[in-house]
């Protein structure tokens, strides 16, 4: 029902990650796979597309945390900020199949005056569904942006996670250096009212 | 030497820090200083100029980690990208005896699809000249920023530090979740491509 869209717009150029040498990660997959072949040929990785409000996207990322209803006009709107800021990567699989979204992962991008103006990566907001265990996804979209950090050249990228999540991501590369691998939040009664 | 610069331009608008309420803060100030009242005639707290390339921005923020030789025509650069993402509150403190920047912290906006499409902010790159200690600039520049997210609408804030920094943000009311404060980095060999 209602018309598919004619003409989807990617949130980042989807040729960016046919450069991703997955040789380079720490991180060990068994069996391999890597974003071009994720081990099923019903799985696809790719940036955000505008139709994935329509193909559950939101729905995935609630797995992960509150998403409140959005509709698809306000979801259109974020992503048009995020593609027009030029930053943002989230990056989703997709089972083909279903034409569902299954899991993603969001590296942003940001500006520095340190390190030579250099650029810096932020991992953020990464969900894969748990009717997908066992097929290494987790580890791919995470290896997946990690790398796509590394091509647009940033110099560090770094994550917020769990007491459990350590093991996971030390073998993807990341470290918890010691006495300097604290995060810390506030949180704001009032919000959203850019 | 040189001429002045004639219009400087500044970050972002100076009177949202005329905004700030610094009552909503836990952060105890003995006197009371707040980013209008700085506590001396001659500090003043306001966004990044232009012209703070002269008045040694990134010599203060070399007192923080490796800057690299940067040009005035690079920070303006990443000046007017940083202007243009929107999303970037770098905020100085300058001592307007020397008319140099003695201090200064960074509030970056992430835009999210989770939440409402809500907005987070992430506390960066806070230094404060050793030979201004004891004056609470440290508390007050990151007191500020942190009430800054809130009239922008973030639903929370979020900062990574070393092992001896969390009393500090604790005081300032930011949280060690148990279980779920940890921060993890990846550092990349090359860079700076973007």
């Amino acid at each position: 029902m209602g018309a598919q869209p004619e003409q989807e717009l990617f949130l980042y150029d989807p040729s960016l990650l046919l450069k991703l040498d997955f040789y380079r990660s720490p991180a060990k997959f068994n069996p391999p796979i890597t974003a071009v072949a994720p081990g099923e040929p019903w799985l696809k990785v790719r940036p955000l597309k505008t139709g994935d409000y329509r193909r559950g996207f939101l729905q995935s990322l609630s797995q992960l945390t509150n998403v409140g209803e959005i509709s698809e006009a306000q979801f259109l709107n974020r992503f048009a900020e995020m593609r027009a800021k030029g930053d943002y990567y989230v990056t989703v699989i997709e089972d083909l199949r279903s034409n569902k979204i299954i899991g993603s992962a969001t590296l942003v991008i940001e500006r520095k005056f340190i390190h030579s103006c250099g650029i810096r990566a932020h991992l953020e907001d990464v969900v894969v569904d748990d009717t997908y265990r066992g097929k290494q996804l987790g580890k791919l979209i995470v290896v997946t942006v990690t790398l796509l950090a590394e091509v647009l050249g940033c110099y560090k990228m770094s994550l917020e996670c769990k007491d459990k999540l350590i093991p996971f991501y030390r073998s993807i590369g990341y470290v918890d250096e010691k006495g300097n691998s604290n995060s810390m939040t506030l949180r704001y009664a009032n919000q959203n009212r850019l």
